[in-house]
């Protein structure tokens, strides 16, 4: 028996294993699972490329006889609905020989919603619900949105001198920040299914959007422009920031500029999470990085924004803020 | 003996007593001093207000008899120019029986410059020089600069938000920051002899510039405006930056708004350190803390600035930067 301190390690690592398959999975949630016997890791799974296999048949598979008897840790409930493309994970544990099942987040789709629970608990699994239940939410934010409110996790990147500019007024932008935030930066294009910048950006800077990584290059993105005009070859275009509940397979959407379409974003609060990739530089009287956000009283603005993560990055440092919602 | 460690120890605690003065010393140093015997401390002094009496006469003072066979740690060397003032320090030392005298920074007065380390070593003294020399220098910056480069050392104060505005459009900015950064702001105040806002910031805000700190309220420094126009009462005029040069009694310079005298002394590369109050909000085509800086080509900008100190203040964060300069 794995005590209190080995289950949060072991979850803490499948809630990493789901990162990888974040701006990849859908239309599946990014779940990570881990196998774990006599305090063995013996098999690891994370959702894979457009939802199969799911993570726990991955890590299932790998575990192969000794599954039978291990703990099995999974950032979701297994799932319990019945699909065409696959068996479901909840019969998978049981027939597998799995005994215990430690499950950070209670899967939202009604179609599970502690049913998958409820099964293992009936084939005499021992089951427990809700550690590190935050932690896992936030790694699988796309889908916890995409089923709480309805549209994708919209992350927004600033690359910002000291005093927030994002270029200098001629529009020279190229470079505020180092090669490591650079890499960085391309490094969250591929933990997003699409990418969104507005109509001057689009027009002069030409972006590709790609990501250009090694081993990384097929993990490119879809590429969205926000314009009431039509969208060039390889692009798609929306008309207003709410368009985005309709996108489908877009569970995580990365805004990279420029400063209206940031702006109209904010002003919209379909913002979650800023990344601020920020330059140890002053620019002075250059472009703002935030056109207007319909900000009108300064004690509106504060409350909404928690730092929960930051890193030095070469010269640069990167702030990851979060957008707190009041349940 | 102390070990060096201990050595370090000490010599930490005579520059954190230095910053007792810094601020209200001029027109000396703002020196610290301990006096430690079988490794206990037995005196301790810090420059007082108006230059005396020195940090060292203040520490021999408490150690009385027992400075006989102590250490002396002091941020800067004994000075050993006769003055009306009071006596030199390097013969206070050697009259004290101080049988050792380790010291952080040579003293570049030219009228002292290694010359009240050797009065001491011809006493039979045993002296060290140049331990912890960068930490005491940039403690007593401002006396270092005049006599470097013949200004007091300046200090830029901004209070952001995440996207570098200073206010909303309509000029609010009460309040970005929180309680906690705006008392830290008010404990910097103490630490500078003269605060400068240019004449946009006095006519909008009628700043009073004062220290609101319990047992601080005396400390408030002298009052400088940039403008071309005469002062109000209780206040100075000055025209340029550079005009700061020939502030008497001014080592220390704090620069609290705006835009436009931020960015004139930034324009004229006479900003030594950054304060950075930053909230965690964002405010969106509000007014941005700098103005124009000169700046023409973004390879300029970098290479100039370097964290040096952060942290938290309530949800606020401070970032402090220092210029760097090719010695």
């Amino acid at each position: 028996m794995a005590d209190s301190t080995d289950d949060r390690r072991f979850m803490a690592a499948a809630i990493a294993l789901s990162e990888r398959g974040r701006g990849l999975s859908t239309p599946n949630p990014n779940v990570g699972c881990l196998i774990v016997r006599d305090g063995v890791v013996v098999g690891r799974g994370w959702t894979q490329k457009g939802g199969r296999p799911h993570a726990e048949a991955q890590a299932l598979d790998q575990a192969l006889d000794q599954a039978r008897g291990a703990t099995a840790y999974v950032t979701l409930e297994p799932c319990f609905h019945l699909s065409a493309r696959g068996p479901r994970c909840a019969d998978l544990m049981a027939r597998a020989g799995v005994t215990r099942v430690v499950i950070a987040l209670r899967d939202p789709d009604p179609r599970t919603d502690g049913q998958g629970a409820e099964h293992l608990r009936a084939r005499g699994i021992q089951v427990e619900m809700g550690l590190m239940a935050q932690e896992a939410a936030s790694a699988m934010c796309g889908f916890v949105l995409r089923q709480t409110l309805g549209r994708p996790a919209v992350t927004l990147k600033l690359g910002l001198s000291l005093d927030g500019c994002i270029a200098l007024k001629n529009g020279s932008s190229r470079w505020i920040t180092g090669e490591a935030a650079r890499a960085h930066a391309h490094l969250e294009r591929a933990r997003h299914d699409a990418i969104l910048v507005g109509g001057g950006t689009l027009r002069a800077d030409k972006p590709r959007l790609d990501v250009r990584l090694r081993g990384l290059e097929n993990r490119s993105p879809r590429r969205l422009l926000l314009s009431r005009g039509a969208a060039p070859k390889g692009w798609e275009a929306i008309e207003h920031p709410g368009d985005i509940a309709a996108l489908a397979h877009v569970d995580h959407l990365l805004i990279e500029g420029g400063a209206a379409a940031a702006a109209s974003f904010l002003h919209a609060d379909l913002v979650d999470r800023l990344l601020l990739y920020r330059a140890p530089i002053l620019i002075g009287s250059g472009l703002p990085g935030l056109g207007d956000i319909g900000l009108s009283d300064l004690a509106q603005a504060h409350g909404r924004w928690r730092l929960t993560d930051e890193r030095k990055l070469g010269e640069d440092r990167l702030e990851v803020y979060e957008r707190q919602r009041s349940a």
